[in-house]
């Protein structure tokens, strides 16, 4: 599918997508570049991996897709540092949470210049990090988000859309802003909702947490997810992120109201209407 | 451990709890008591069940423990109806998720009768209910709260603890209210933020749910509970889980004020507190 494909910050999605290229035969050669030497040289080891470069320009030359894995706030200024080094009609991605910002600049970035950016987001990861977590069925089932801007080619549209879905995973394609408006709903609120009732929680009696069943560990295990990563991924999505809290104010603020009314109808319709909702989710 | 052990509502509590009383050989008899007819019928193929009873009463006689396994609403009333059939000494207990109420009305409910009630809460569910879905090691390697009151008998404190821990569970035993204020915190706020969560993206566009990510499935697991025990379990707890509706309110304030001015080490400190508690929650 390409003869070269780069990947920057080998992390858990960058390693695992490297493995499952390597798996599928998606590309003919493998390369990559991270911040960190001790990453570096522990890429040398793994099969994934055809070769690892000190500096993110090298890593880049040749190849025709490019995929930026790093944290959020790094993937424009990456992209401005390999800029000079891309090929010529190479295809650029990242697999970043936020995307308004990003595919905004990364625009600016690569204006005059033959390659294309196009913001991808898989929605797979888990709460744990790093490369040692990789595993290469990560994306398989899960759902992929293309986000191409008006002026986007209708090539590099299908193209990263056949390599996604070359990996298992279910293509949607929306603007930057609406992808940002819909994972504010149902990653991102859901993930501070699990970082904030932890973080009450670690408020109260401290023993209590040894009675705690399953529903607290479920409700609460992507709080576990790298504090550095979330930070940057709620700023660069601040204003959508706060309208989606407001409406989970307002909802928490109903079933508040009553439960003070002894309203039980109400309390019991707010429960149904989460059930049905949750009882829709796709179970994989 | 016990002759005879009576189970009323074999649930998925119920029916479990009879599962593995059998399997670990805690009682000579176990017998049960459904109100609905067709629930009845089927206990009697299971093998967990040496006998089924059309009322509570006849379920109860003779029997040296009763646990009391329906909705938290019915505790009261049923120990009401099965006291006069009550054998001398009977210990009674529950597994019902509230207990001020539960332990107040049944002190006085047994009052005069040489039976003891007291409390208990095994931390051990799921999101499933009914008898299909019991399984013999719920219990294995969860939290069990008993919550005794001044007067409770000693004897009957020790008998159920061992009951509970012969079943694999670990024991705690606090008072009515403390074990109020504990659950309004670990399992009944959890559960309302997965339904109110639930809830409020169920008001948004339908697609976007076809997006969603493991976080989201596991952050809303438990909002698949059943509406009407739960609208039971929040009524009858009111007054604690509205007390830890506002705590968590206030932490939420605490992210979204730092989220609007831009305070990033708020925000990286809040999700750091998240971390930590999480990481400390046991993974069993």
């Amino acid at each position: 599918m390409f003869q070269q494909i780069t990947i920057l910050g080998p992390g858990l999605l960058g390693a695992s997508l490297a493995m499952a290229v390597k798996q599928r035969g998606l590309a003919t050669r493998v390369v990559t570049w991270s911040r960190r030497p001790e990453s570096r040289a522990k890429c040398l080891d793994r099969t994934w991996c055809d070769a690892v470069h000190d500096t993110p320009e090298d890593a880049v030359a040749g190849s025709d897709l490019v995929v930026l894995c790093t944290p959020v706030q790094t993937i424009v200024p990456l992209l401005a540092q390999i800029r000079p080094a891309l090929a010529e009609q190479a295809l650029v991605t990242d697999v970043g949470s936020t995307k308004s910002l990003i595919c905004r600049e990364a625009r600016g970035t690569l204006a005059d210049h033959s390659a294309t950016f196009l913001g991808s987001h898989p929605m797979a990861g888990s709460e744990q990090a790093g490369m040692e977590h990789a595993q290469a069925d990560l994306f398989e089932q899960a759902a992929c988000i293309l986000t191409p801007l008006d002026d986007t080619p209708a090539e590099a549209i299908a193209k990263l859309n056949a390599f996604w879905t070359a990996l298992g995973m279910t293509l949607t394609a929306v603007s930057p802003e609406k992808h940002d408006e819909i994972v504010a709903h149902i990653s991102h609120l859901p993930h501070l909702l699990a970082s904030t009732l932890s973080s009450y929680l670690a408020t109260q009696d401290h023993t209590w947490r040894n009675l705690a069943g399953g529903g607290l560990r479920d409700t609460t295990r992507i709080a576990s997810g790298d504090p550095g990563l979330w930070k940057q991924i709620l700023e660069q999505n601040r204003e959508e992120v706060l309208r989606a809290i407001d409406g989970m104010e307002q909802e928490l603020h109903t079933l508040k109201a009553a439960l003070l009314n002894h309203d039980a109808p109400a309390v019991t319709a707010l429960l149904k209407r989460g059930k049905t909702y949750r009882d829709q989710l796709r179970q994989s």
